[in-house]
């Protein structure tokens, strides 16, 4: 596997390309053309060579692909099997509904427990994960060397707690705040879930069907 | 205001504009240039002119965006002041934590309530908001004309609720289930929260930066 100038764009894909060959292999499907996996993403063909030939080949002219391979080579270059640590900060609904419903947290990654600062959670666990004091927040990252820290704390204390994860010296921050979060160069990887952007996204579409039937009435 | 032929990844932005606008306009800022924001965003101040082109005209040369006009711009070209109706399937804690924390979903929006099978929260309410039984989904989308489904049932059921909301009627699901829901044609919009898309975006950089530690070695 080689690793050339990549886009982000192309990065972007790559999870879709991962759900998308789970979804085929799952209904037992052994090869699939860039032909017909593009018409099922809706992207072209040749778009979907392109990607991939970022990352060596991975297909055979005129045979397609082999759904198996495609599916370890592209989770490889996701680094899905290299079992990073991660740990949730805030365990409230939000966190614990991470937590229990999406299986990928826990089996992709080496899961390793919640913090929060609600005396009446301290001690318990989600799932059989423990949640500890937040204000053992910094010796714990900073002895487990963690990964990823999921941030799932309401917003008022976001970038105070982003500042403590920068100072324990986290590697990546997976933002579920919905607030944009300041760490300096150098520092943390933030990936940020921006619920409100795929709601408006929605309502624009709305709001252009209704402008349209205004226009034709 | 105008809506010419949109691509996908402007209607993709605007989102992202009016949230770096609430921002500014949270600090007092009244104008700003197309550099300005440009270089904020990570964008060319050519890309943000042409983007807003899209709309008409936004700016006057050389004297930069008015922040409060565009907001109301934007926001309107996003559909966000038309109190488009919307529901909540599945008021476990992934359903919650959206109704508690996140504004956005109650002040831009109709937000009607929510529907779930357990009879322990039939009739109980979510912040002041009645969880009702999912027996009667079917009559109540009918009868509100709901525009909006936020669905944040388990995966196995998501198909299956989908297909009741497709027949009673929704205009667009906004899908939290990790799945991906089939629809038939000229059927509700659906917008998808992979959320592991965005997790394996940042494994791939985790993976990437130490790849090349690795090979510095």
């Amino acid at each position: 596997m080689k690793r050339g100038n990549v886009s982000n764009n192309v990065i972007r894909r790559l999870p879709r390309y991962l759900r998308k060959l789970d979804d085929l292999a799952s209904k037992g499907e052994e090869r699939i053309s860039s032909d017909k996996l593009g018409r099922q993403m809706g992207l072209t063909p040749s778009q979907i060579r392109q990607d991939f030939s970022c990352f060596g080949e991975f297909g055979q002219q005129g045979y397609g692909y082999n759904v198996d391979f495609l599916r370890q080579e592209i989770g490889q270059i996701l680094g899905t099997y290299r079992g990073y640590s991660a740990i949730l900060v805030g365990a409230g609904n939000l966190g614990t509904a991470l937590i229990q419903n999406f299986d990928f947290i826990i089996e992709g990654y080496s899961f390793l427990g919640a913090f929060d600062v609600d005396p009446a959670v301290i001690g318990t666990d989600v799932d059989g994960f423990p949640i500890y004091d937040v204000k053992d927040l910094d010796a714990f990252v900073r002895e487990k060397k963690v990964d990823i820290a999921i941030l799932t704390v309401p917003r008022g204390v976001a970038q105070e707690l982003t500042d403590a994860l920068v100072e324990a010296g986290v590697r990546a921050i997976w933002n579920f705040t919905n607030t944009e979060l300041e760490v300096p160069e150098g520092g943390p990887l933030v990936e940020s879930i921006h619920f409100s952007d795929s709601l408006l996204v929605l309502t624009y579409h709305l709001a252009q069907a209704d402008d349209e039937k205004k226009d034709e009435s």
